[in-house]
């Protein structure tokens, strides 16, 4: 797996997306990824901070949907250069591709979108490690196709793939850990997100809900079983945060979080 | 539900989205065409003619994508012109919307992109009516908010919303009828996909396999529940067609069928 | 199909079996009856009177469970002799069989024990009509083996099947209807049940929920694809039921419901 | 949590229900337990001889059943006493309590069954440690209402609970490891079945199919979030065992599987 500037890659342990669900401001988001780092350092984890700078698929019209793009990509690159740390955002449509990739190491395609070729050909033409999230409706063995679609228009390129969950009914997701061992098959690295396979979807307010307390479960199954790395949506104030509060991680518990699934992690080596 | 050109709209009867997956050449959609036309006028059914100017979220990289784009819409104006019935076809990403709209009269947005709020707005801005599919992933009940984003954007739109079926476990889909009264009450005409529906996703070849035999069965049902239209992809040879010939219905096949749902809706008024 | 006493059998009817969820009393039993006898009259429906004489499969431990075997049991006789119909009681056990055969016509194997072999068997060596309701988490297809378990041990038994809907997360249930031609392959008439296909299971409350609006839905879907059969509870006040209330339907809206569903029967044949 | 006969319960390790699936004949049982016992004295892991006297929950008829009730018993209670160990198997009717409680240690209710009223109540009485399989169709909430049913009938009774997996579409099974500590609320050990969650059922053969490969995914993950305890079934040859032998261990992996999955306990503790 090459990424730009990511640190700690021969320390034998899972690395790490995380930051905010949004780009919500320079200040915050400097904060955020400040404490990560320290925490991530202190562990030797590889570290990719985490944040959209537009949310395109929200259910409802008036959520929040970012403070701009090239203020939230600005910020993005700060973060990045500040910190010598690699960044990711997501995009959601062919043009956003060009749009974001100067700005971030990363670019992530949504579950929902993760069947759009376009999409990812417009994202592996830029040279980025491309992340492609798990459609909610997909098994982990069909993402070979996504991974074949990243590689052939960019031999060159890093492709990860990140498992959110699968759709369990309407309100619900459950996740099958056995498409972890399924996608690492393709012979990319395999991230659990932890936040967003807690989500609750189809509720009746048109915000997604969760249960934030089963993140360290999520976790730690994804950790024990092999996964290559963690996404968790993570805030200092969850409940005051401009999108998927729901489900983020108080930043606080990050490092206890962290700790534990190190220990785990040198279980299985 | 206004919509351009659409005819028999006073008989009583659901109306038809139907035609090849794909727009694969000019003399095999003006043929398709000119046979459905003369069955739905028999049986006074509101016609719109469905064909695909591209196919973008094929599962596999090597998959029919198209014959161009604007050979394609030409093909999709010119089939609209000859027989004077309203044509559809489903868009990607929001600039498609504009490139399309001056061909079609009706735009659709896709399953997996039905929470991609530009794209529904663009489709929206356009003026032509929207056919929003139902993801996979949703309830009934939350494509409340798809709709309020087309109306936002242009209150004067007609929007449909079409059922394609929920995913149940990964190789299978399954229809659920209580989501035709649970989007009637959207105030949206309702649609079933009975191609879609019965698809079997993730299947080890990357192509999308399916059971034709029971396009009656997913079709019969919806009638009986009220359903106000019907989506069927219906090719000549449909083992010959390039996209998706696992679902669609031998084209001798459409008349048998309507005639049968035919009674079923007279049977419910 | 052979079930003793059964009426309206050549007028190409669906058949139903109705009634209350559990035998309660001798009088709402017979009341209940005489109405449903009089309403499939009128329709030359063929009827088959339900009731549970026990309720074994409670979630909660104080649900209501019965007003003693014996005294059900003889209420469900009083009311086959009095109106000259066949009438169908559940059983749970192997020894129930031998029980409750000299009561009833036809015995009925729940969903959860579809797969109990000595309990199939139990009910065929009565010489009954065996009805098996198809697991909530098992295909129409698998259902083959039942009967099978049915006309090895009995071979002039008649055996019908019973869809009650199939797990689709943790707290709902689908209805798939391609499982009625799927079920009727094997040689068996199939029945909706559409009462149960709308239960919410897994409420915290302990009583399985229910959506009854839903009952003409379920209903209809059915019969227009060719279910041969309908399971109906309905009582005339479903709040006071001690069993099952949130998903009877009222006594007083079984006739305007049937006469919906026998013009769509008359439509297909 | 007090079981006859357990030992190493102050180890701070999961314990293990293992052994064959049924019982075939007393050497092949002994020899396994013997195996066994070698493996969790070395890693001090509590350990319970599993093997069930009679299967009456096959899909198919001429599925194997059993080598007869008392025979089947006695050898496991032969493998308790020879190997002072403590012994489970299942049953399926109420009666079947009374008849292997003399021979076990603990009664276990199957899935299917879990929902039985009167069963839960006939293994609660005997005293017996009862183990209750939670239904493929329940979350793990909803099994409190069974802790209820054994704890009102003998409030002296240990109960575990076990999940074996939730259904997925019709052909897979997919654990949801929400359902552990879910369950653990109940004030119950949780076990994790290794073996049965990782069937796929309805396959058109009547023989339940498996996936045996990912039997150590399905571990580490349950190990890593908590579990109490786990179930596995393991056979020196699976491919000749008479029940269930796609999804059993080879006896000669279990060593090196619960070598791995002791680290992982040690590294959560």
């Amino acid at each position: 797996m090459h990424i730009n500037k990511i640190k700690h890659t021969n320390a034998g342990q899972f690395f790490l997306m995380a930051g905010p669900c949004a780009i919500e401001g320079r200040d915050i988001a400097l904060r955020i990824a400040e404490r990560i780092v320290t925490i991530t350092d202190k562990f030797q984890i590889p570290y990719i901070f985490k944040g959209s700078y537009r949310k395109a698929n929200r259910t409802k019209l008036n959520s929040f949907t970012g403070i701009g793009d090239i203020p939230a990509l600005e910020i993005l690159r700060e973060v990045g250069e500040t910190f010598d740390i690699p960044t990711v955002t997501d995009i959601h449509e062919s043009e956003e591709a060009e749009l974001a990739a100067p700005y971030v190491d990363v670019l992530q395609i949504p579950a929902f979108l993760c069947r759009q070729t376009e999409l990812i050909e417009a994202a592996a033409r830029t040279g980025r490690a491309v992340n492609i999230k798990k459609g909610q409706f997909l098994s982990g063995e069909s993402m070979a196709f996504a991974v074949e679609k990243v590689k052939a228009t960019n031999p060159e390129s890093t492709v990860i793939l990140t498992d959110r969950g699968n759709s369990f009914g309407y309100g619900d997701l459950v996740v099958d850990y056995r498409n972890i061992p399924a996608m690492q098959a393709h012979g990319a690295p395999v991230v659990m997100d932890c936040t967003h396979s807690l989500q609750q979807p189809n509720q009746s307010s048109g915000v997604t809900g969760g249960k934030p307390a089963l993140i360290a479960t999520i976790a730690k199954a994804a950790i024990a079983v092999g996964a290559d790395g963690l996404f968790i949506e993570t805030h200092p104030v969850p409940a005051e945060a401009k999108s998927d509060g729901a489900n983020m991680l108080p930043l606080d518990q990050l490092e206890g979080l962290l700790e534990k699934l190190v220990r785990i992690r040198e279980s299985i080596r």
